[in-house]
């Protein structure tokens, strides 16, 4: 086996490594430094964006963080982290992987960027505006219970567990009794308490 | 079996009813008007965004688009429209589906919203700048022989295929020989060819 993960302390890297911790599994790491080593020519090659985290199986190169976690949940499926195949439940999990990997990020890059959608580009624009997002987020986990689909923890938990985390502690996400109540919930999981991540206040 | 399919023709649940084509399956199809009854309480409890296409099964709401495509092609598994869970291939597949879902879809938004980030702001936007992604997604293809994931059609190719080529249309995307190879190999799927959707041109 050879999966090899390029990856930098400061970076959103970090989540999968909380993966790996909960998984049990080990992956070689390569620190890949900001500045001239990222955006190198040779690891421009691996990925485009001159960013970290990378995962390169066999020689497949994997970047976008959620592909990586959705990717490892999916190769050690025997270790529970993603509903089966054929259960609907499967689909709530995708719901939640692409929310935040689609709508969440790009309206938190535009909070960053102060980028205001107005109500006439609302229908123009996938994810809406910002406080469509954040209506979306808080119904959503108002019906998680206690995990984003039901009973079983899965990796979305860690995917959007760890970006809700991040902007609570960045002050970026205005706080609601259910992303409380979420958090609490994560905070159970004992490869998080193990983990002590910096995206955890 | 109870998949029912909310959905509106002139949105992207043609991409939908093209993955539904190709799997051979029949979904139960509601149109949901523009305006009011896509605004709706009632339609606002299945997506908070008020959006179309949705797909329920059994009582599971599945929004976001490539959620959906994910998990039919995860259901219908022995159709062939994703790899197997341990192929790194997967990894590649997921790197497809979340660049169309994230970078792609944000940087485009971005395109219309008339958005340009500067160089300083570049490493605190999840897809860098537009041409980052331009550059990624033309890495990519470059690669792709002749599907995103290499001989096997899958649904990535569907999902992102589907975005090129409505972009294509709406002059939204710089042409260019890797895009032009990639098109030709997707119109020579029956299901496109028979589909023959408003996103093609």
């Amino acid at each position: 086996m050879a999966l090899t993960l390029y990856t930098n302390m400061q970076s959103r890297g970090l989540v999968v490594d909380w993966l790996a911790l909960d998984l049990g599994i080990e992956l070689e790491r390569k620190e890949i430094a900001y500045g001239a080593e990222m955006k190198s020519a040779e690891f421009l090659k691996l990925n485009p964006f001159g960013k970290v985290p990378v995962l390169v199986d066999d020689d497949v190169v994997i970047y976008e963080l959620d592909a990586i976690c959705a990717y490892l949940a999916d190769k050690f499926f025997e270790k529970g982290l993603a509903p089966a195949l054929n259960d609907p439940k499967r689909g709530l999990y995708y719901r939640w992987l692409f929310f935040g990997a689609g709508p969440l990020a790009a309206a938190s890059d535009n909070q960053y960027l102060k980028v205001e959608v107005t109500p006439e580009q609302k229908m123009h624009v996938g994810y809406g505006d910002y406080e469509d997002v954040y209506n979306a987020l808080i119904q959503g986990l108002e019906q998680a219970s206690p995990c984003l689909c039901g009973e079983q923890f899965t990796v979305a938990d860690i995917s959007v567990g760890a970006m809700i985390m991040w902007q609570l502690k960045m002050d970026k996400l205005q706080p609601h009794p259910a992303i409380d109540r979420y958090v609490a919930a994560l905070q159970q999981r004992e490869s998080l308490q193990k983990h002590q991540a910096s995206f955890v206040s």
